[in-house]
């Protein structure tokens, strides 16, 4: 995994920006965001789901550069002031606090492009345009306002507000599942697989979105801040709705493990070996941190 | 030209997202500031460049709409108060001020992403999905770190400071020109013109912006208060460095009068009936407004 996630880092390094010329800094600000770390889950997931269906060819490499620049240009905004006012992340200082708040701002309005800019690069390089024209309408549907857009705007509205069920649902499907479901699903497309087969990707992608979230949720009350690496306890301290608060900690445990099981039968169903992905799955959601 | 406005307007609303669900702030954010009203300038000179090469086809009118989509996104986030900190526009109150601060970064990277979401509309209506993938690069290209927000980058970066002749030219380029080189471009690309010819719309278009520019920055030291609607002088106040500070008026108004010059010589190199936009770069000129 760690080994996968270099490999994937150093893909995406291939597509950042040279940091010169009179911008120099708006380089400089998607750089240093695109370089902070992390997992690399969305490119990782993507591009096993392309390998999956028969795919190898070229066209999935600026997509998997385009979904984490997405992902990353989301957390940029999610980290100024007027969103979460977060300082750091991971460990580093974030992009508004080192580069300013308008270039923060200017940072994420150019990665979102950017991904739209790498990702529409892929029509040198293929034999199947119309599949990356799919893709990308995939791509900017599942970031936009009936996806991880859309899930942002009930989270920013209910801030320190009470939650119901559905209001929760919706957030956890759109923030966190949606992009997840995109990365599956242009593996899918990428490599020509037949409709069902998509469907059954968005479905399964969903699934792990949700158990994804709501394990989160469980390790905020459960874990301890040493194992985390992160504050526990932060949502009930901040009166946040969680899954957790609604369900009860054994009814979420159980819900992560049916969800997680509901979305393993659904990559089993898929054809070629998908043993990797399976796998991922069960670490993401018997993970401890 | 009112006429023509009116009917892009009327264009521009059948791709604008129903303002219902969970997250429908987020649409009536997104349709409050798209219909903020304006002149719809890039459509227009994007549907005449497309008409221009006998384009006839349907797949013109979602890159009208998203050429729109992200000139506005640009204006939601230029408003911010991190950035301009601009309560009006056209007599109404700003996103910002209508919707709330996080609302607004959520709606500019909405219609941001929702652009590229309704291009890849076209996709569905085309018999040259190459095209369209083209087209796609260059709205993504023209709008990002190499094209406007590379512009807002050293425009940001330069506020209250003096800026050099060539960061003066970059800003002016980027920031003003390079949509309308999208606009001119596209048009272009959908109809299949030459590779010579779109060559030829990029630079003229670049001309255009130029002159437009510097016009922009003539009327706001010659002109009044009352005919152009809005506060005149405000670049002296704001001791910022225009093509007016760095060249002088007259050489100024020179320069207008020969770069439209070549910009209407470019229009005439190229085939079809383009009277109309030759009417259009005299208008956009000459105008006292």
């Amino acid at each position: 995994m760690a080994a996968k996630t270099l490999q994937i880092d150093n893909r995406i390094k291939t597509y950042l920006p040279k940091e010169e010329g009179l911008q120099k800094t708006i380089f400089q600000a998607s750089n240093y965001s695109v370089c902070a770390g992390g997992k690399r889950l969305r490119p990782m997931i993507m591009e096993e789901t392309y390998r999956l269906f028969g795919g190898n060819g070229e066209e999935i490499y600026p997509f998997m550069a385009a979904i984490e620049m997405i992902h990353t240009s989301s957390l940029v905004h999610d980290d100024l002031p007027c969103m979460d006012n977060d300082t750091y992340r991971r460990g580093r200082k974030t992009t508004w606090v080192e580069f300013g708040y308008d270039m923060a701002v200017l940072a994420g309005d150019a990665l979102l492009t950017y991904a739209f800019e790498t990702a529409a690069g892929a029509f040198a390089d293929t034999k199947y345009p119309m599949r990356v024209g799919r893709a990308i309408q995939i791509l900017a549907a599942k970031t936009g306002m009936y996806g991880m857009i859309g899930g942002q705007t009930v989270d920013v509205e209910m801030t320190e507000k009470p939650m119901t069920n559905e209001q929760l649902d919706f957030v956890y499907r759109l923030k966190t599942g949606a992009l997840l479901e995109a990365s599956m699903m242009i593996g899918a497309v990428l490599a020509g697989a037949g409709e069902n087969d998509i469907k059954k990707t968005e479905q399964a992608a969903s699934y792990i979105g949700m158990a994804f979230q709501i394990q989160d949720d469980i390790l905020d009350l459960t874990s301890t801040t040493e194992v985390l690496g992160k504050p526990v306890g932060s949502d009930e301290k901040n009166q946040k709705t969680t899954y957790v608060t609604i369900h009860g900690l054994e009814q979420s445990k159980r819900d992560v493990e049916e969800i997680s099981h509901k979305a393993i039968e659904l990559l089993k169903e898929l054809p070629g070996e998908n043993e990797f992905l399976i796998q991922l799955v069960q670490m993401l959601i018997t993970r401890e941190k």
